[in-house]
C-alpha cells in the first residue's frame, strides 16, 4: 500500500480505485498506514469529496473491517430505521416493538447521544436492568422469538468505523456527506436487515441546517444502502422544533408508552406511522402505502405493539413493572415550570439551544466518559404557531437541584410575536 | 489550543490569526497537539491555502522552534544564496567563497540531495574528510577568519521545520507554495545572514515546471524574507537543462575548482555572477548591478575566490591536496561514454529523467537512510540547440561497475530532431 500515492490522488481531485480504497482502510486498521496519514486523506475526502463509487468502496472496507449480521436463517423478512438525529426523536422506542408487531424482524443497532442530539440506547438504559450489549447468539434467538432486539454497537459491527469516527473527531473532519453516508451505512448494512430506512432531519435542531444539503445526504444514503443489495427509502423530516413533548431519557421513555397505548403527542404518533409504512413497503410485507399504515394502526391499536414492547424490554433484563408505573423510572429531584413572558404566537425555537441546554443539565454527554442522569430533561409544550398568553406554561423543568438559569435560558429559545406564524409541517418529502 | 477549531477554521478557508499560528505549531512541536491533527492541518492548508501574513507567521514559528544566529558582532555585511533545486547545480561551492572573498559574509546553511536533485551538502562531502556540522562557535570563528562556513543544518536551526517536513513528506503535502516558502525562509533567516538571494528553478527539472508558478514562488519567498526584516531578491532560471556538465558530487566538486579557477562552464560562470551581483547589492556592498559584477569577476580572475575556497576545505578538515589533485577526489571504477543515436539537433532534454537516473546509481538517495556514492555521475556534454553528428558523444558516464542500460535511458532522454531549435537562456527574470 503506498498511502503517500493514494493520499496525493484525492488531494489532486481523482477518484480512487475501489480496490485501493479497500486497502487503505485495510492498512490504517492493521497499522501498517499511520494515523496521521488516514488524517490526511480524511481532510482530503472533507474537502475534494468522494464520489458514489468511492463511497460505497468505503462503506465496504468499514462493514469488511467486522462480521456482517444474517438473520435470513430466521426466514422472515428484516427492516430497521436509522434517524440523522434530533431533540425529542423518541421515534425507534416506539417504531421497532411497531413494525416487529407487524411480522418484520428489527435488528436494530442504535447510538447514544451525540452534541446535542440523545440516542436511542442511552434513553432505553433509562429503564432499569435494560441491557444494551447482547452476544450475537442472544440477538439471534431474541429477533426468532419476539421479532426485535435494539442493542448498542459492539465491537463485532464496523469496528472500522469507530476507528475513522474518532480520528473524525479529533481533525475536524466530522461533517462531510461522504464520510457520514459510509459511517452511517457501514453501522447499519452490518447488523443485517434487508430494508433500511432513514429519517434525515433538517433544520436549526438537525445536523443538516438546510434542505438541500439533507436532501442530497439522503440521497446518498438510500443510493449507497441499495448498492450494498439492501432495499432502501428515506424521508426528509423537519427539524426546526423538539419532536413531541418529552426531551431527556426517561421522559421521554414515559412519552413512548404513552404512544404505545395510542395516546401521545399525534406529531410523533404520525412520524412513527410513515416511517413504519416506509419499513413494511421496503420490506416488501405491504405493497400499498394505505394498506401499510392501516396495519400498523391495528398493531399500534390493538396493543400488539404494546406487548411487543414489554416483550422487548423483559428479554433484555429490564424491569418491566417500571413501564406500568412511572414512579420506577427514575425522577428528577426537582421540578419547575417555565413560563411565556409574553402574548403573542410562538414564531420559531432554538432547537439546537434546547438540545444543547439538556446536554447541559446532565441529559447528554460532552465527552464519551461523561455520565448521563437519565431523569432530567423537560416537557416542552409549544410548537411553531402556538398562540400563547403571557404567563402560560412553556415547560416543565426536571432537574437534579432547583437552577433559575435554566428557565431563563429555555425561554430565550422560544420566540414570541405579534405577528401570525405557521405551524410547521413534519415530513417535508420522500426519498423512494 | 483548541486544535479542532484551529484546524476548522483552515479548513473552512478562514484566515488564521498569527497568534494562532504561532500557538499551534508551538503545541504540535511539544506534543500538546497529535501528530494527526498536524497533518489533517498541513493538507488543509495545502488544499486552502495560507495567505501571506499566515505565512509569515508560521515562518516565525519555525524560527522561533530554534536559535536564530546574529553574526553583527563581526561588524561586517552578510548574505546568502538559496536555490530550490536542480540537477547538476554546483554554484553554491563557487558562490560562497567568490562573495566572501568580496568582503560579505557567507554564513550558508545547506542541504542535501531531495527527490531527483543533488544537494550541496553532499557535493562538499565527497572531499575526503570536509565536516559539514559545525558547532554555533566554530562557525562564528571560522567567519569571522576567512568570511565563509558551509554547514548542513544543525538541530539548532529551525526544528520545527523538520518536524513539519517529515509530515509532509509522508502525507503528500510537500508542493505547497506556502509551506515551501515557510519552510525555506525560517531555515535561511534562521542562520543569520542580512541578504538573501533566490535562485528559484523552473522547467522540466526543477520542482517547479510551470513559470507563473516559479515567478509566484519567487515573490512569495522573497516577500517573506523581507517581512523578517532580511533584505532579498530573486532569479528565474531555466532548468530545462542541466547546469553546466558535471551531475554527480565528485564530478561537481571538480567543475566547481575549474570554475574557481576562471575557465569551465561559460553558463554555470555567468549564473553564478549574476547571483553574487543580487548578494553583493542586497547587502549594500554595491548599489550598481555593473560594478557589483566587476568586482566579483575580478575577485574570480585574480584567484581571490579560489583562496578563499581552500582555506573553507581547509578550515572544515577536508584534504586541500585533493582540489590540486583530482585523482585524491573519489572516482568511479568504471567509465563509458554515451553516443548519438543519430544527426539533428538537440531539441528537448528530460533533465528530471537524467536527475532521477543520477539517483539510480548512487549519486543521490531514495530515503534519507541511503547512503550515496560519491564518485559515479555523469560529464553530460551537449545543451538544447546544439547540432550533433550520430555517434558523437552525449555523455560520459561515471559508474560502480558497467551498466549498458544505464547508456540507453540516458541517451533516451535526449530529443534529437531534424528541426532547429533555439538555445534556451539561463536567467529568465529578476525578482527585485
Amino acid at each position: 500500500m503506498d498511502a503517500r500515492a493514494f493520499i496525493r490522488e484525492k488531494r489532486d481531485r481523482q477518484a480512487h480505485r475501489p480496490r485501493d480504497v479497500h486497502a487503505f482502510i485495510a492498512a490504517c486498521l492493521t497499522g501498517e498506514v499511520a494515523d496521521y496519514q488516514l488524517s490526511a486523506w480524511l481532510m482530503a475526502a472533507f474537502l475534494n469529496g468522494l464520489d458514489d463509487a468511492e463511497t460505497q468502496a468505503l462503506t465496504e472496507a468499514l462493514i469488511a473491517s467486522g462480521n456482517r449480521f444474517d438473520w435470513s436463517k430466521l426466514g422472515r423478512p428484516s427492516a430497521d430505521k436509522h434517524s440523522t438525529g434530533g431533540v425529542g426523536d423518541k421515534v425507534s422506542l416506539v417504531l421497532a416493538p411497531l413494525v416487529a408487531a407487524c411480522g418484520v424482524l428489527v435488528p436494530m443497532v442504535a447510538g447514544r447521544g451525540l452534541g446535542h442530539t440523545g440516542g436511542t440506547v442511552d434513553k432505553l438504559e433509562a429503564i432499569p436492568g435494560f441491557r444494551t450489549r447482547l452476544s450475537p447468539r442472544e440477538m439471534e434467538k431474541q429477533l426468532d422469538r419476539i421479532g426485535v432486539v435494539i442493542v448498542g454497537q459492539g465491537p463485532e459491527l464496523a469496528p472500522g468505523d469507530g476507528t475513522l469516527y474518532a480520528m473524525r473527531d479529533v481533525t475536524s473532519t466530522v461533517e462531510s456527506e461522504s464520510l457520514i453516508t459510509s459511517s452511517i451505512v457501514s453501522k447499519k448494512v452490518a447488523e443485517g436487515a434487508k430494508a433500511m430506512v432513514y429519517d434525515v432531519k433538517c433544520g436549526n435542531g438537525a445536523f443538516m441546517r438546510k434542505r438541500e444539503d439533507a436532501r442530497h445526504l439522503a440521497e446518498r444514503l438510500v443510493a449507497t444502502t441499495r448498492s450494498m443489495g439492501v432495499a432502501s427509502s428515506a424521508l426528509l423530516t423537519d427539524m426546526n422544533q423538539p419532536l413531541g413533548v418529552a426531551i431527556g431519557n426517561a421522559l421521554e421513555v414515559r412519552e413512548s408508552i404513552e404512544l404505545l397505548h395510542g395516546r401521545g403527542p399525534a406529531e410523533v404518533r404520525d412520524l412513527t406511522l410513515e416511517l413504519g409504512v416506509r419499513m413494511l413497503v421496503a420490506s416488501q410485507v405491504e405493497t400499498e402505502l394505505s394498506a401499510a399504515r392501516s396495519r400498523l394502526e391495528k398493531a399500534l391499536d390493538s396493543g400488539e405493539a404494546w406487548k411487543t414492547f414489554v416483550a422487548l424490554v423483559e428479554a433484555q433484563g429490564g424491569d418491566v413493572r417500571s413501564l406500568d408505573d412511572g414512579g420506577r423510572l427514575p425522577k428528577a429531584s426537582w421540578t419547575g415550570e417555565v413560563r411565556a413572558p409574553r402574548s403573542g404566537v410562538v414564531t420559531s425555537i432554538d432547537t439546537y439551544g434546547i438540545g444543547d441546554l439538556a446536554v447541559s443539565i446532565g441529559a447528554g454527554r460532552r465527552s464519551i466518559e461523561q455520565k448521563i442522569d437519565p431523569s432530567v430533561g423537560f416537557l416542552f409544550q409549544v410548537h411553531v404557531g402556538d398562540a400563547i398568553q403571557a404567563g402560560a406554561e412553556l415547560a416543565i423543568l426536571h432537574l437534579a437541584r432547583e437552577d433559575s438559569s435554566v428557565a431563563e435560558r429555555l425561554a430565550s429559545f422560544v420566540r414570541i410575536e405579534d405577528g401570525p406564524a405557521m405551524p410547521l409541517p413534519r415530513v417535508l418529502e420522500a426519498i423512494d
